[in-house]
């Protein structure tokens, strides 16, 4: 990797989940030449759906041309972003030339509404699977979906995860336990209920009611 | 927990891990009537320990002076907080009448330069350990470890099983579950390599290098 810089760039915008973003950019950005940019609409704070929480734009889309990883977190801010056609524009713009395109949760959707997952298996947060069809996607339950160089991750948490497989990916099974041992990711969550499958069915109804 | 509001105070500083942070912050901002609020010495930006990333401290530790729940993150930089005087003065004070205290990573090392963790069982990074013992704590290799209101979590992703593990405690086993659901944290690393007893030997050193 001597001398070779990745680019990352990391879309940031209104009413996007935190973790879906900062999840992955805590694992990518330890890779060897790393150079990572959280990137907006506009440069500035960009205020995440719980409102409680402002992530830094260091920089706007005007700035960032290409991008050997590119990130698309979800959150509720995604149905404003899919109408977003500067957005879109750039996100396939530097689609055509990245080596990996990727997204966690609903970002899925805006990589759908820009027209990248026609024909294409991929996954997104569980209660809207649906959505995914509508852009000629493939909805399936996969934690990460791989499908050439566009990768998709479930929800949220999920994000770690396919991080975790991007540094296989990148730099080898070594440095993905490195990081994966740095960041002590050791999960014990106290239960076992983080998919529709395995929670009990009234925490589902509970969260897909909160959720609708 | 109609009427009550849950007052979650977050510290910031410069060189901090933003994962420490923001995986326990996921979580818990979606209690029932949550009020979290980053907090730094100063309002602001703070830059965390890549450089790649601008986190916003929305109020300073003078507007903040109570919490139900008290979290504080590592990161390098938490060597200069436990020099700084003013915010180990604000801990104290606010540890006075949190219902919780609580640490991720190298954090705990913050608190035990307060003097919260004299006497306690306590757990920070794997390759900080022996740090803890001059703060007076005991050592311990547990993911999460709860000595009365104080609470340690691990390295960097232990935050999260911490925060599901609070959740639990304020809100009962069927909200902790619809958020570990709502995130989707059904862990699948591409290897089981998350801390020091399960990695590979060589991994273990190359983190350990790394770190020193």
């Amino acid at each position: 990797m001597g001398g070779f810089v990745l680019k990352i760039a990391i879309l940031l915008y209104e009413d996007m989940t935190a973790l879906d973003a900062i999840g992955p950019y805590e694992v990518l950005s330890r890779l060897p030449d790393a150079d990572v940019r959280f990137t907006a609409a506009q440069k500035g704070l960009v205020r995440t759906d719980t409102g409680f929480l402002g992530l830094n734009a260091d920089h706007d889309i005007s700035e960032v041309s290409e991008a050997d990883l590119l990130l698309v977190p979800g959150g509720p801010g995604n149905a404003a972003v899919r109408q977003d056609g500067k957005i879109l524009d750039w996100l396939r713009s530097l689609h055509e030339q990245t080596r990996f395109t990727t997204s966690v949760c609903t970002g899925s959707l805006i990589l759908g509404a820009a027209g990248l997952l026609r024909g294409l298996r991929a996954t997104t947060h569980w209660t809207r699977m649906d959505v995914l069809r509508e852009f000629g996607a493939e909805p399936t339950g996969e934690r990460v979906v791989e499908q050439g160089k566009i990768i998709t991750a479930a929800g949220v948490s999920a994000g770690i995860d396919m991080a975790l497989q991007l540094v296989q990916k990148i730099s080898g099974d070594d440095f993905a336990q490195a990081l994966q041992l740095g960041i002590e990711y050791d999960p014990q969550p106290p239960f076992d209920a983080g998919s529709p499958e395995k929670a009990p069915a009234h925490v589902v109804d509970l969260v897909r009611g909160a959720m609708a």
